[in-house]
């Protein structure tokens, strides 16, 4: 059979075992072949690989810290906050040349579930607390990847958000929760990108594994959603088999051996799987094999440079650099460093020892490695360096005498760097962080540089929030980097030297303490369940909503440069599901050197049914400047940025009235607003025996029926103060009450008397 | 028949239709009676009557509003402020008192629900945030009453926590909180007092009604607990009656007409419902009629001496007024008020027209009615009056007079006493309310009257926490009498002019803001569910563990005089379940008038499993001293004490090592400490295939086995960094690795060798 294959005729030719057998991995990596040269029948294996922010490709399953050496970009909280998804593409389509190059067909990622809590170990490979934003980036690096002839898979599919029990827990969500927060990011790249591959994850939702989730891998992302792909099990996410098909999983990975496909032969001999179910599993396997194998056609001939994808991993991992504070010293902002100023002193053992990703599945053998020590001595020259502490944390008195050296140091140098940051083992896949803070070593360094030298810039490396609440205060500058892959020490040094202007944003809060976040006392559960308690308030809807302060808000960063909004205009077309709002501003660059701003669009629906988070990111544009340039940035949001999930309707609601549409810098600095009015058709519950007083009196038709039936009765009136206490009494419950004027053959009366209006 | 009833033979000689009529009312306030005189059965009815706070006898269902005049104690809210349990028991003789002389058997109370949010419109008839509290109160109340021969209803059972939807929403709860929060103060109370009956709320708990609901009704409250009585639905909240009997309901109020009793005996005929199930809720009727009868014969006799009660419920409301705030002025505090300090202005209408009880089914027809307007002129003479404001709101123009005067008034004046409260309407059974604010109109009064008079004292009435933090710190001096009944006005008196010195203690935090409340964004849920995102951390347990600021602590409250607190002394008996710490610690009045102070002792585990709130309430002792008195104060923790509820195991643990016992005067005074050790069984849960490696290592078998056969295998150590990102991968899931040296043979023979050493 040659390629592409007819698959319709292929699957025809298989037999029972076969498909069974296509439906499991051949190993970790691969899919299983199919081989009767004799019959004509010949399916190939596929290879999967490790990602999202570099290839990580494994030749044995037990190697697992040795594998082919690929560019490790910036981690997603890095690529992430450069809030540009041009940026992603280009990452992207790099990511892709290097899969087709190995060989590798599909890479494993990228993962866009929602930060709930900066406790979560795996935070790095996420975009962030906010689905709008994760969905939005995350399409972008599928697309650009997929471009390639290489797959993806979208991960963790669905409510994955800690790594502690993640194999058993079951996350406990609310629907309108989970359709608010933890599934519009999935739907959106879904719905925009269409990638290849959808891994579930390894928890239950709800008491139900994902993997064996009907709702969640069939009724959301194939029903509603329109997914074409395949659905494949996180590594070991798969506890039985036939539930796992019957619910929609495709493709089990990696091998169980030969129990699991035995088990699916047997259940559809004995009835237990339609195979029917099977079959169309199976012929996802072959589509995805077919998809890979023609993808490799073009994509053999890559080659990569390597030099090139080093230096987009530079530029990307300064523009998600987030510039969190730069006040002025000595007249002018400390940032970018000024050569005038001085000498430089470089304290910090990250200057030397980078931090740059994660541990875990997505831990990338780079192909070779900058380190800000370097790159600034290859810009600055040979500038001193203290490591000031070590990062495991040294034998008793060793940091005391780094902390000594650097300090003693610092008391003369023009300008301090600090590069301080979380040490690895903190972060990984696997597990979750236990605080939120910076080593207790690392925290005492910059206070005592900063008691001795009021020029000190921090530069943090980690790859979810740290608190920064004591010590920032004390510097007059921090640099935020995250995890910013193996050219992170080089594109710091252009971001101090201002050789590039930082243009990151923050994409999750950075809280002042632990207790301030929305899941502490819910996270990580207990007993196998984690209760979202917090629902919809998550990230910056919890703080905004609670009106709870924080070190640095949602959406927050600076750049050397300074910005104009002006003209504001808004305008609303249309009503209801077919609103549309459009919003459109112009940014100046009002500063003396080129620069970045992102507007970023908030809605806010001031009344509501149902309490909403007081404000939303609906949209977002990264705009770059020389200086007195201006940018008209116009934008559209549709009926879903003012929508709720209505959860006793089932779906999504646009609730008429008015709403505002905010301009903003950060979810906390609001440039520009305007309050529009969208008309829509008035929410109707279905009136029932247990419908209440006040449900009736919402109802259109229901009201006047009730109303004109209670007067009849000499009841009081039905919205007056008489009956207030009773707004929320089911007629259901009145007509139980032996006594009351209301009997329940009345009420049977009243509901065919409001069904005949209908 | 002769009472005492010979219950059994009674029962035995009803007919399944008798016995079904029995386990539902006559008609909104009586049992059936039976009555065949020729076979010598005669089964009377007995009479129930609304509580909690006073008798609301009601003649008529429709006559609402028209009960027999009663003695309105002062609301649970103000009862509970003074945390003096030998108080509240007087105070439920005097209601048991009542309660007999109008021939009623069962006073439908007390409520002993948590105060989950301030927003709970029935919140004045519960006690309190916390369980401790509410327990203890609630038990010495129905030992008051219940001694008088009369019966009472312990309400509303359970997770009734809002009135929103309150008929149809479920409570959605994890078991820890319901354990932990919701249910311990019914546990006290039925295991301490046993009242004669239990009230089931109208709520589902976790998706099924209250009323239906055997693992409240019967596992729990009569298996666990010994429950000896009788469980009544609350009025309507019966929807299935036959599945309400098998769940542990006996008695379905009112009366729903002859199709429930009828459904009885048509599911006892076609075997849907044991008619051993039937005749267990028909006895307990019977018994319930028979201590009703018995009782009313002690009770026949009793005379109410109205005055008396009278005086009760103003010595009730003295000792249940909290004050807040006591600044000096003029160099000495400004209450009790200083004769000497010129003339006294009251402002604010509530000093004429009090606010001393709630609307709803705990509304009491009062024998007289005290204000403070008239207390305080018989007592400091004619007085002046403004009113301030209208409390309903005036038309407009209206009250911007009635502040302009007392603005007037006050510049001139001595000492300005402003009496503010929330509007009647704002509190009231059957709906919640919308906000935490007084009305803007008495806002705007206090402030203006605090900008023309530094020697102002606002007094409160109101029935659950308002918002203070527009006004209070204008003020020297706040009160908060909550609502304090009918003699509320002169027990007011009693407090400004130092006659008693205020010694109540505050039940429930005052927070500064809506947004900074546990619930808030969960409350009061939406369609049909409330879900219970705070877990555990309800009310100070919330404040103190986020560290949120608040404006008054839970267990604050100052008085006239000022106490030293001094020789803590902690010792622990036993270990596990059967520790015990008793603690010891002296109180000294130092200061220059007689009081009470109130010790709280509350324990802290700084090591624990699981997420615990920081500090809990586990005892506490009110202790009124003379001018140089001094007590020693001496009160016993059990093993409860110290436990949390562990979810997996299903039980009450107590996790050893260290807890910290801290005596203090408020969750956020803390006066003296100690640290003790207690010993206990480590926390062992069973291993079984999905067991992790982490809970392989914490298991005192299993982890020397796992260990050696690791070893065997050449793994890599199992608590060492190579598998810290296994931990939480459980055995089940490397056994399913194809590949990995773990066969799922292999597993079974660990486990196997783990089960022969135990």
């Amino acid at each position: 059979m040659t390629l592409p294959f007819d698959i319709d005729r292929l699957l025809a030719s298989l037999t029972l075992e076969e498909k069974a057998a296509l439906t499991s991995g051949l190993d970790f990596w691969q899919t299983k072949p199919v081989s009767r040269p004799d019959d004509g029948v010949e399916v190939p294996s596929i290879w999967v690989s490790d990602g999202p922010h570099g290839l990580r490709k494994q030749a044995q399953a037990e190697a697992f810290a040795e594998s082919t050496p690929a560019t490790c970009f910036p981690t997603a909280a890095a690529l992430g906050s450069s809030w540009d998804p041009d940026l992603l593409r280009r990452v992207g389509e790099a990511l892709g040349r290097e899969t087709g190059a190995q060989k590798v067909h599909v890479l494993l990622g990228p993962g866009v579930n929602i930060k709930r809590t900066p406790l979560c170990g795996r935070n790095f490979e996420y975009v962030s607390e906010d689905p709008h934003l994760a969905g939005e980036l995350g399409a972008a690096i599928v697309e650009g990847i997929q471009a390639q002839g290489v797959g993806t898979s979208l991960k963790h599919f669905a409510a994955n958000n800690q790594e502690t029990a993640r194999m058993t827990v079951s996350s406990d969500v609310d629907e309108r929760t989970l359709r608010e927060i933890y599934l519009p990011a999935f739907e959106t790249v879904v719905k925009r990108a269409q990638p290849w591959t959808v891994m579930c994850a390894y928890n239950k939702l709800n008491g139900t594994y994902a993997s064996e989730h009907h709702w969640l891998l069939t009724e959301v992302l194939r029903d509603e959603w329109g997914f074409e792909g395949l659905v494949v099990s996180d590594w070991g996410a798969v506890h039985d088999r036939v539930t796992a098909l019957a619910a929609g999983l495709d493709l089990q990975m990696p091998s169980g051996g030969t129990r699991p496909d035995d088990e699916v032969v047997a259940a559809v001999r004995d009835g237990r799987l339609d195979e029917a179910v099977l079959d169309q599993a199976a012929r996802r396997v072959l589509r995805l094999v077919a998809q890979g194998i023609e993808g490799a056609r073009s994509t053999d001939e890559h080659r990569v440079d390597d030099a090139a994808h080093h230096a987009l991993a530079r530029e990307a991992a300064a523009a998600g650099t987030v510039l969190l504070k730069n006040d002025e010293v000595d007249g002018r902002p400390l940032l970018p460093m000024d050569p005038a100023a001085g000498d430089v002193l470089l304290v910090g053992e990250f200057a030397r020892t980078p931090r740059y990703q994660g541990a875990g599945s997505s831990q990338v053998n780079p192909t070779r490695l900058d380190d800000a020590l370097g790159a600034l001595r290859a810009v600055l020259g040979d500038v001193p360096f203290e490591p000031g502490f070590t990062i495991a944390g040294g034998p008793e008195g060793d940091d005391d005498a780094l902390l000594a050296a650097a300090v003693a140091a610092a008391r003369d140098a023009g300008t301090v760097v600090a590069f301080l940051g979380l040490p690895g083992p903190d972060e990984s896949e696997g597990y979750d962080r236990k605080h939120l803070d910076l080593p207790d070593s690392q925290v005492a360094l910059v206070r005592a540089v900063a008691a001795v030298n009021p020029r000190v810039v921090v530069v943090l490396a980690n790859g979810s929030a740290v608190t920064v609440s004591a010590w920032h205060d004390l510097v007059p500058a921090v640099v935020e980097t995250w995890l910013g892959g193996q050219a992170g020490g080089s594109a710091i040094a252009d971001v101090l030297t201002g050789a590039v202007a930082p243009s990151g944003r923050l994409t999750e809060t950075i809280p002042h303490r632990l207790v301030d976040t929305p899941a502490f006392g819910s996270f990580p559960g207990e007993a196998g369940h984690s209760r979202y308690g917090e629902g919809v308030l998550v990230g910056y809807r919890w703080y905004d909503t609670r009106e709870v302060d924080v070190a640095y808000p949602f959406g927050h960063g600076l750049t050397y440069t300074s910005f104009d909004w002006s003209d504001l205009a808004v305008a609303v077309e249309g009503a209801g599901d077919s609103a549309r709002v459009s919003v459109a501003l112009t940014v100046t660059n009002v500063g003396p050197r080129a620069g970045a701003e992102v507007v970023q669009v908030y809605v806010r629906d001031p009344e509501s049914t149902l309490v909403r988070p007081v404000r939303e990111l609906r949209a977002f544009a990264k705009v770059a400047l020389e200086p007195d340039e201006s940018h008209r940035v116009e934008l559209t949001l549709d009926a879903r940025a003012l929508s709720f999930w209505h959860p006793a309707l089932g779906r999504w609601v646009v609730e008429g009235g008015e709403f505002v549409v905010e301009a903003a810098s950060s979810s906390r600095d609001l440039r520009l607003s305007a309050t529009v009015h969208v008309d829509s058709e008035p929410i109707v519950l279905p009136l029932t025996r247990w419908s209440t007083i006040h449900e009736w009196v919402s109802h259109p038709t229901g009201h006047p029926i009730l109303r004109d039936a209670f007067a009849a009765a000499g009841a009081p009136a039905l919205d007056g103060p008489e009956l207030a206490w009773a707004a929320d009494v089911p007629l259901k419950v009145l007509s139980d009450w032996n006594g009351t004027p209301l009997t329940a053959d009345d009420l049977d009366a009243l509901l065919a008397a409001v069904a005949a209006t209908e």
